[in-house]
């Protein structure tokens, strides 16, 4: 259910596996009618969701077409620009690449295996959980019956609709006091980007925040965080006055290089910022969820389609290695992705903070700083959470308890130079002193 | 929406307050019909409740039926009987009441005030948030208009289900590993109690337990609390050898006074434990919810019913103080109530880790022996949570914070009083050292 970019990525793996795979989506089909939807218009691929995609043999293209972004870009409220580069390896970079395009490339590719058909403008109404079958409604609703129906129909999947209705199905929605709308930097007089490309540019406020991605046109889609009551809002901020004046105060150098900012502003939607939880992700051998349908995660870490990458690898290969028990298959895949999605849930929310509040501060700068010198000095013992999460396949669980243990031995190790500074000072002392005398 | 105990009693208030109510419910009137369904066959009953039962005018008649608790009396493995007083003030007891017998005297109070009708075997199939307006089904579909929607619907509320589609509507459902069976302790031979009924008996065991509340008609209903799966649980025990074998090895006191067991265990449903949690409680002017609908909790505190009736006194309240602001009435209501419900949602859950784990320990004995001697030593500067939660209306929150400090202070105190020893002996020393020489 669902041929956005997790329920597409499966169909490619299942179907190099043999697999006979149906695909419905409420949607028209964005290869004939343009893509349509979805939440953002670019999005950051990383390690996970790039190993992901050399699995299903596109990584080279989608990455011919990405532009890499070697580090932040902080844009003060005076237009002064700093640079934070990811790491100290420079093929470390995160990737902008277009939702749409990518999921094109992805049901393209599906389409080439024999097992994968699609049915576009099919929108799911009932889930028979048990038979297990879906009911879709498209000239007139039709039941259809599944071996096992795996629900990629993203934040308010409907198949997880249904499973909500089972006795002890554990199922937590969380919103954010935010929301977002997202608007354009269009390319400059010279046809040029009118920024840096090879960044993401953030500005932060403290509170609230914008950043920007860059496409391959040469614009850049910009995201506004911004809380949706209060005295500096969505509410509050309504008139095309409004909204010139108060990107006048707090984005002055982004202002200027908006030209269409009011109209956007008045005319874009304002979406929300969910987390979904949610325990189990299956139901006996005949339902699985899979990426946002089982975690929802805010946008924060860029790893929102990375980490459903990573569920579509987990769950072809646990698929694969026990083909005659499926429910064993998919307890491995749930055993094996429930607590790193908790984590990424946890890190991503985090990471808002971070970015809106603490990622000008000259004290985070000196951290970020040092945390480079460490990773290059002692590469092999240390490396920041933001590599691990975002350059290595590390799970995230994992990531998280190590950047912790980091953490903790180069405070005992700052504690102890302290403490021998001091004991050398006294020493000193004591020496000047005996001298003196 | 809803007859339950909360549905009832709010609509004593309401009516009592010259309002227009018309309740719906899907189960028969009780009345005619007998009580059916409801989750626990008794409750507890205490101050809180106690409060909102004396403003409908019924706390008299119903403590008249009701069979007072004093304490905790907790059986050993071996059959060893400890009797934990709940305070210090004789007075001071939770109240075992019928659920059925209730319900009935809220139900029948209710309908002697001139605005209150019921709709029995009316089930909720549809809520219009906006207009608002409720979809029943009873003999046909028919469609109610309303000034403003109550949800009274209980844990898995239809009216909440409606709500969890909105935009940034929190909520989340979490279910303990435990489950719940309700077994009974028949009358003695004799016509009396099989045990001493002004007690809450409890047969701890560590990571299960069993407790017993005591009936009118001289027998107690028993609830097994048990994991759904692992080693000792409800997927382990299954045929009546297995349950007889159970109960003879952990509770063989219970055993001998309880002749049907098998026969029970195998008929009786196993029931989850759901925690749920929503934010916020209430849509515009329009839609509200109460009780077990906004905050259902574990039954672990005895405070599911008298949470709820605090909701129910505290919403009447709302309406009776804005007539004209029915927004503002709803935003006191849920300003007063989410803290506070969430705080009691907490308690429950620890105290079930407490009631299962830790009761039967001599070192938790000790501490609540001491909790009673400073309580019954300085009763207006200490009060054991449990009383401040069973025996009076501090809101729970508060409860919870002044229960955190008075520990911290008691913990000082022993700290200095500790360290005042230390000196003390150490001095001791010196002068006899000196003594010495």
């Amino acid at each position: 259910m669902g041929a956005g970019l997790a329920g597409a990525l499966l169909a490619c793996l299942l179907g190099k596996a043999g697999h006979e795979v149906a695909v419905y989506e409420r949607r028209p089909d964005p290869r004939e009618k343009g893509f349509l939807g979805g939440r953002s218009i670019n999005l950051a691929l990383s390690a996970r969701g790039i190993h992901a995609l050399s699995l299903a043999g596109l990584a080279e293209r989608v990455l011919n077409e990405a532009i890499s972004m070697r580090g932040r870009m902080i844009h003060s409220v005076a237009g002064r620009l700093s640079f934070q580069p990811y790491s100290t390896n420079p093929r470390d970079a995160i990737n902008s690449v277009s939702r749409g395009g990518l999921n094109e490339a992805l049901l393209k590719k599906a389409s080439g295996y024999a097992g994968v058909r699609y049915y576009f403008e099919h929108r799911c109404v009932g889930v028979d959980l048990e038979r297990p079958a879906v009911t879709l409604s498209a000239a007139e609703n039709r039941t259809v019956d599944a071996d096992v129906v795996i629900g990629c129909d993203g934040a308010f999947s409907a198949v997880r609709g249904e499973m909500q209705r089972l006795d002890r199905f554990d199922c937590a929605h969380t919103y954010l006091e935010h929301g977002y709308k997202e608007l354009t930097i269009p390319p400059a007089a010279d046809g040029g980007f009118a920024m840096e490309p090879h960044a993401l540019h953030i500005w932060p406020r403290g509170g609230f925040m914008m950043i920007a991605l860059p496409n391959r046109d040469r614009s850049f889609t910009c995201t506004l965080f911004w809380p949706f009551a209060g005295p500096r809002s969505f509410e509050a901020v309504r008139s095309a006055d409004d909204i010139l004046r108060f990107f006048g105060v707090h984005f002055p150098d982004a202002l200027a290089l908006m030209p269409a900012l009011a109209e956007e502003y008045l005319r874009n939607p304002i979406a929300s910022l969910v987390t979904v939880r949610c325990a189990p992700w299956f139901h006996r051998d005949r339902v699985v969820l899979v990426g946002d349908a089982a975690h929802a995660i805010v946008p924060f870490y860029g790893q929102g389609m990375n980490a459903a990458f990573e569920d579509c690898v987990v769950l072809a290969e646990s698929l694969d290695l026990f083909p005659h028990d499926r429910q064993v298959a998919l307890q491995r895949y749930y055993g094996l992705r429930k607590t790193d999605a908790d984590a990424i849930g946890d890190l991503a929310i985090a990471n808002f903070l971070e970015m809106r509040d603490r990622v000008a501060s000259p004290l985070f700068r000196l951290r970020k700083k040092s945390e480079r010198v460490l990773h290059r000095l002692l590469p092999r013992w240390y490396t920041p959470l933001y590599n691990m999460v975002s350059f290595s396949r590390i799970p995230y669980a994992q990531a998280r308890r190590r950047a912790t243990q980091q953490r903790r031995i180069v405070v005992a190790i700052l504690t102890v130079l302290l403490l021998l500074a001091v004991i050398g000072v006294v020493w000193l002392f004591l020496v000047l002193i005996a001298k003196s005398t």
